[in-house]
């Protein structure tokens, strides 16, 4: 096939792809009118349910997987080359509260001009969509689909996706592929879209400090005995201090630093740094950092120590003269490769104990590995590629972004390069009131997607 | 007339005291069963109307004098001498909650055996009442009362006196008297009773940060942006450390170190740092103390530094990876003389300007002056004698106690010596559910108060 030919397919399949774009959208609104909660576990089976039917409804075989949590849809459909695609998307959504902020109700589609809004609709199950629109589009077109197409639609992303990892290791078989399209996509604010090569990782834990049996007050305890703030505090601040230098030992070791490849692609990275200075109001970044690519490396090639949260005593109006018996905080540290959670809890306690906290318990409450796809890998070029040719703009290439995710065990268990496409744009509002996707932006992530498809077989 | 003159009429008084007991008990009732929550401003003015009726209806003349908060109630009654002991009181209560903790209801005065129970039995309407009984008993004994009487009782003791100092101010003259009775007076385990000559002051602060207008995502900006709770943890740890030392510059200067007679005082008291220990439940004392004299001047000689609370962030269940941008923390600071609340907050200030945390606010809640009585006063050696003589055992001397109250005008502005006779137990439960006080401490607060009033007229 000339080059030509495959241009003549791909405007083709474009084509097809706005031909079908009504149909999508109402496939769309049936997803987002299913409530699929995985903090409250509402919805999650009709959800399951639903999407494996949709999958159905579009020719693939669709498996419900149990795990230990939410279940795996798992659909599947042979292709003509002996390559297989897998798209990693997940059916959950955040809960949608306030109720009150919504414009419209969250669990309805609701088309304003040529913006969607419904909870889920950018987060997750408008991108799912496009992979179903894309797939569906190549099919019409050539009425085949050149690779195989294999769905892992898993249902507890939005909780920290605690059981994916034994979920692949359960069914790793069934999961073999040649090549995955992560679970989002969008663009920046000029239009130019992102390609996500890697994530952090995630090591989420909670202090605990319990001095007394009870309460005491402060005129007769302060100077008599521990109080659980004060000691939570003083532990607290020896694990980092106003440099941002985690002073747990052993934590920095396994960290990679950026190469000079991922420099190159931070330094083709647009400056937003006025922008996220004037959305959160701050005076400027710390340690005195500007803008610039120093500034783009610390935000995703460092690892982090961030308190979440603090609890302790009293804390409502006005004045309560009391000695706390109970105090906790919870962190997060964001991991770079090749950093583990599981490795973090144990420094933490022999640096708590180091310094004289072993009355201050630290507990592991959640954790992802971090991950990246290598950038040199065909797909992932590919990928770039078919991007560049869709938006008309280089894509601005992220070999790691600050958030995490479950890209390890796609990465290191099924060996898949991993690349993304989709549907977001920065205002997209995920995970708070009004979400929502502009049309143009689902056409193009539903395009980028069908590009995938069409030339991965040629690779 | 003879020390068996003197006796006789005592022994007379003690008898009247237990004569009228029915009545007084009462009395009590009708008090308790009058709501003023000074926190919520419930019942405030209808418990100052009831004070001042019962004042009229024992001769006293009494007035409601108006400060900027809850009024004062105060009364009065020429004596045969130009002596005038005044009696410092409150009207105002703890709030009842938790009410399913109570076995009883709160506001109805309900006797089991010899105890009494209400909310505000021990604190502070029984301590009042102690005084209006003695000086009924003494006057139906000897026809009159040997000194001049006044009532000082005030209606926001429980929310801190933030008018008490203004007030004394406003009405000087109307308060002048020889000596004062402080609002309460308890036995120990053992029986023996305790003669309170000094209070620490207090100052209250809270701690702000804000360091954002809005929570960020801590993928986002967890390397980039500050932390308010990590701001205010650091903020925090340079106020004082794990050796219990207060690290702002400035603060111990006023501090007056315990003499060589409070030292003889704290020798005399019993040790009861092993049921402190075994009713909180804690491995032992800050600083590896061990109980005795040391402890006992640490525990009230030491100014302290507290967190009372703290609030960061996200507090709930499970794991949310939110940056802060809003920290607080409310302390209180324990003051020894000659330290002032005033002085604090200035100090605060300073400290962590140079410590680099001009992004910490310091806001002043409520405080109050220490104070102490002097020992060597007259007034103060006969309440203790008379203590002796009512209890049989000689009276534990606190020189200094570790809580606060609004001391300090009574000593300093109406420059009187001030003693304590009263009503508690250690197992009062003031401020708790099932709050009361035993009869037989009611009937030996009254016979001291009574011993106080007679023999003030000799001094």
């Amino acid at each position: 096939m000339t080059n030509t030919d495959k241009q003549s397919i791909e405007a083709r399949i474009d084509a097809r792809i706005h031909e079908t774009l009504d149909h999508w959208i109402e496939q769309l609104g049936r997803l987002c009118a299913q409530p699929s909660i995985s903090a409250q576990h509402l919805g999650i089976d009709e959800c399951a349910e639903l999407t494996a039917t949709m999958l159905r409804e579009q020719g693939y075989s669709a498996d419900i997987l149990p795990t230990g949590g939410s279940p795996i849809v798992f659909g599947e459909r042979a292709g003509k080359s002996e390559k297989t695609l897998l798209f990693y998307n997940h059916y959950d959504v955040q809960p949608p509260e306030p109720l009150e902020l919504w414009n419209s109700p969250p669990f309805t589609l609701t088309r304003v001009g040529d913006t969607l809004y419904a909870r889920g609709v950018s987060d997750d199950k408008g991108q799912l969509i496009t992979r179903m629109a894309a797939a569906a589009a190549v099919r019409d077109v050539l009425g085949e689909i050149p690779v195989s197409i294999k769905y892992f639609v898993e249902g507890e992303e939005e909780v920290g996706s605690p059981n994916i990892p034994g979920g692949i290791a359960a069914y790793k078989e069934r999961f073999a592929a040649d090549g995955c399209i992560w679970e989002f996509g969008s663009v920046d604010y000029s239009g130019r879209p992102e390609q996500t090569l890697g994530m952090r990782g995630l090591c989420y834990v909670e202090f605990t400090v319990e001095t007394a049996k009870l309460d005491c007050h402060s005129g007769l305890g302060g100077s008599l005995i521990a109080n659980a703030a004060w000691r939570l505090v003083w532990a607290l601040s020896t694990i980092k201090g106003p440099d941002e230098r985690i002073r747990v030992p052993g934590f920095y070791d396994n960290v990679r630093p950026a190469t000079e490849r991922d420099m190159a692609y931070l330094a083709s990275q647009p400056d937003h740094s006025d922008e996220f200075i004037a959305t959160y109001g701050v005076k400027g970044f710390l340690l005195g950092r500007k803008g610039g690519v120093e500034l783009r490396r610390a935000a995703v090639f460092e690892p982090t120590a961030t308190i979440n949260g603090l609890t302790s005593g009293y804390q409502g109006p006005g004045a309560k003269t009391v000695l706390p018996a109970y105090a906790s905080a919870k962190m997060d540290f964001r991991l770079v490769p090749d950093q583990t959670p599981e490795e973090i809890v144990p420094l933490l306690r022999a640096h708590l104990d180091a310094e004289g906290f072993e009355d201050v318990a630290v507990r592991y409450v959640a954790g992802v590995k971090p991950a990246r796809t290598d950038p040199d890998d065909p797909f992932v070029q590919m990928s770039i590629q078919a991007a560049e040719d869709v938006y008309g703009m280089t894509p601005i290439v992220e070999p790691l972004i600050g958030g995490s995710g479950p890209l390890h065990p796609f990465i290191h268990e099924l060996g898949l390069p991993v690349v993304t496409s989709g549907c977001g744009h920065p205002e997209s509002r995920v995970h708070a009131p009004n979400e929502n996707i502009r049309i143009p932006d689902f056409i193009n992530g539903i395009r980028h997607t069908a590009r995938i498809i069409t030339r991965f077989a040629d690779l």
